[in-house]
């Protein structure tokens, strides 16, 4: 039925939270790793980008039910994940529960809209915020200020005993988390600071569909 | 049946596009307005602060299904435009069709994460980024930049010739679109530039609902 998916990825990036729902659906899909990073060759970046205006990842082709015109690749992580989510709604990784929906979006988009975008990439990419390149190192510092701030933000929610990031449920929030979890132990940061979070996090790290796509993405399992 | 909606929200702020989809359903609402902008008093901001943490706009109360311990509010424009649209689905607001709904949220996710927290972000509120003062100029004007970037990738998408952002149907993706127009319009950015995104800007200022939250934010509509 569903046509086979093509998937656009880079090792340990964004785009590792779509490879673990693509692992927990289990459908077949072909895996591409492309060049998005400035530190990539600028020939690969640019036949990329040819394809992908945006030039980042991960990316997801064919989108059924495309209309002419329409670009056809899906990009941003939470669009991704919900349109896999809805190939097997009955796993429920976006509910389909008003409520648990909005709470699993609220979170998918604090995630990319501050912890990624403003958070990291301040910390990473201080250079998509200025042109002045003596202004990156506090650009940077503040950058990885607010992951501590988001982090400790996060753990706080954790504070009520909850299971899932929406509480009583597994959804594409806790699968997104894990990649900023596992940005936090790259950057150093004390995550047993968090132990709420990181005890959500050793129960994730125990599902097959995670392990897979550790390894496939070219990936150690974080050392908790 | 549903309980009457609280709805937070600043004038201007991104909370009109929230403010829109509650006029769209035509369902009774109380509209608060709160401050939580620097510009504010800060025990007004504080106060704010108790009750949503993140000390933004808008939010959106009660959110009916929540588990105990998850907080009342309900908060970011995406989570809260997907939960009011399911309160009608037959508006198609957030489409259910999976290939259209993947369109909607890749649209207002990336106008979260991009066009507002990066581009405008940096352009108003360049203290986010970083501590040193002296830095913000610099932010200000790349965000300026990222803006008009953001503005020519909107127009280039139009280019089709499609009348919607998702391209067949009205969705939210429209909504939360005009918030940027207006702004652009704000930071006297050459709107005449992008003469496919102001004609279909021109037929969301003739819907009735718009006309209404403009006019109930203390809002003109911005003359094309
Ligand atoms: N909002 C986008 C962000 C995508 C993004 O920033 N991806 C990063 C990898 S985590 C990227 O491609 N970076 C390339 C670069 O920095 O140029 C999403 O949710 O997919
Ligand atoms: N990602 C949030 C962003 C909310 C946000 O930044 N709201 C602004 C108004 S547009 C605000 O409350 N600003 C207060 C401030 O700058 O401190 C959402 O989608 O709701």
């Amino acid at each position: 039925m569903s046509p086979s998916l093509d998937f656009f990825y880079d090792a340990g990036s964004c785009s590792l939270a779509v490879r673990i729902v693509l692992e927990e659906l289990g459908i077949p899909y072909s895996a591409h790793r492309v060049s998005a990073r400035a530190a990539d060759d600028e020939a690969s970046r640019s036949a990329w980008r040819a394809r992908n205006p945006k030039g980042r990842v991960p990316a997801l082709s064919p989108v059924v039910g495309r209309t002419a015109g329409e670009p056809l690749l899906l990009t941003e992580v939470p669009a991704i994940m919900t349109y896999l989510s809805r190939l097997r709604p009955t796993l429920g990784l976006v509910p389909t529960d008003p409520a648990r929906e909005a709470r699993t979006i609220e979170w998918t988009n604090w995630l990319s809209s501050h912890v990624h975008a403003v958070a990291f990439g301040g910390l990473w990419r201080p250079s998509r915020f200025t042109d002045d390149t003596l202004a990156q190192v506090g650009i940077a510092s503040r950058g990885r200020a607010n992951v501590l701030d988001a982090f400790a933000a996060i753990e706080a929610l954790w504070g009520d005993g909850r299971r899932w990031a929406v509480p009583d449920t597994y959804t594409v929030a806790d699968v997104f988390l894990l990649v900023f979890y596992r940005w936090g132990t790259m950057i150093d940061a004390a995550m047993s600071n968090y132990p709420a979070w990181t005890a959500a996090t050793h129960r994730l790290l125990e599902r097959p569909a995670v392990a897979t796509a550790f390894h496939k993405d070219g990936l150690q399992l974080p050392q908790l």
